[in-house]
């Protein structure tokens, strides 16, 4: 089989081994491609340089970071920088042969960057300009191969280039669905660190797309953009996808035999 | 032929065109790999985290970093980061396709971590603890080739991976030797900001590998280190090596040529 799993930026931090320890029994059997996020990394460095950073809510109730020039270095350091090159460490700390990239190597994620965004305060809508995120456009599935057919895994950081090969930040979570599409993979597994969708206090365990699409309006926050990014997978063709807690044991494999988590099909 | 280039990390600042250009005529008919520095890119980001950085001078009257764990967080932020995806970034805005990578990724840079280092001060000797610096032991040429016979250039920050898998810094100049090395290069081209080495105010052409050890001791700077990396390569089987200028039209090209720069075989 072939696995996309997205994880948190926090893995290398907050990892107990039930994770690492899954990677390491799953990638002698299947091929993998892990995708991670970063963004309370990016936050943290971004305060420690002395700029705060700027969360906005768009017209259709998702948050994101408005990333001018100077967030977009930042996000570099962060994401490209420390928290890339410490889940490779730690990895390869488990004997994974783990290859950290971003959109940038061999321009692996080409996104059309958007420039200026819409944000709503108090009601009000308002335009942002000078933005650096992305709407991905293609993924180099052809590279994300030849790394893992050579037995490495794919660590990629959710940062692409645009058509003008500036650098732009991406979304984990769509940025995971994406790759999904472009290695072909069996199935997407997103880790958080909640057991999947809750709603009314209850763990949802199987989710059809067109009930995903009603719920979206009513969840908020990771989860929303995490049944957003499920959706954009299905709509691509992947077959599966599970939302499971990543702080479990064997996060991954218990996903996979369907045990765990809110099974999005 | 295959070309090891390495140049310095201000190579995406600094950067008129003719070095660009010239990579970008020599990668259709040669195999090359690009190994960066980054020493005052690390400085800048350091000093606007509030660390000062620590350089200290060897018995051997080497200056280098103290990379205490700090520093090696902020090395691989601006390195890893920073100074390698703005590289990237700008050879693929001239139809370059780069990969950026550390020693981390794939285990390319195999290096012992060295903990403590002998500081001298005043004439007096100083031991330092919990350094991050690395001295190389392997390089894993085979993930390079792959990357080179595939139609990509390699981008290299001089990152290592201890024995114990944890980031160590390395020495550019050095990390270009041992990676010179591992991809077989017929030539190692060291770009600066002068045209070579210079002795009593003129620039040495052609200097034999015997003549270098003898000059070794008369250089001071960046110089040494470039002198004495060249000698490693030539040790390591490198035929040939160019220290020459990197802010001239066609600095490869003309270095190849045997126009310019200092030569030392």
């Amino acid at each position: 089989m072939i696995i996309t799993i997205k994880i948190g930026g926090s893995l290398a931090d907050k990892e107990t081994g039930g994770l690492v320890e899954d990677v390491k029994k799953l990638i002698k059997e299947h091929k993998l491609v892990i995708v991670h996020g970063g963004g309370p990394q990016i936050n943290k460095i971004s305060r420690k340089l002395g700029k705060e950073p700027t969360i906005v809510k768009s017209p259709s109730g998702f948050k994101s970071r408005f990333t001018d020039k100077e967030t977009m270095d930042i996000t570099i350091m962060a994401m490209a920088g420390k928290v890339n090159k410490n889940i490779v460490a730690l990895l390869r700390k488990n004997q994974i042969p783990a290859i950290g990239l971003t959109g940038l190597d061999g321009r692996t994620i080409i996104a059309e960057r958007k420039d200026k965004i819409v944000a709503v305060e108090n009601g009000k809508k308002r335009i942002l300009r000078g933005d650096y995120s992305g709407k991905i456009k293609e993924v180099n599935g052809a590279l994300l191969k030849l790394i893992i057919d050579n037995g490495y895994l794919p660590v990629v950081a959710p940062i692409g280039i645009s058509l003008e090969n500036e650098p732009v930040n991406l979304d984990g979570d769509r940025a995971a669905a994406h790759i999904a599409k472009a290695v072909n993979a069996d199935v997407f597994v997103s880790l958080t660190d909640v057991p999947g969708l809750i709603i009314d206090g209850k763990l949802v365990r199987n989710i059809s797309r067109h009930e995903a699409e009603e719920v979206l309006e009513k969840v908020e926050g990771g989860m929303r953009k995490k049944i957003f990014a499920a959706l954009e997978a299905l709509s691509l063709g992947i077959k599966t996808v599970i939302i499971c807690s990543g702080l479990e044991k064997n996060p991954i494999s218990s996903a996979l035999e369907l045990k765990v988590g809110t099974i999005i099909k």
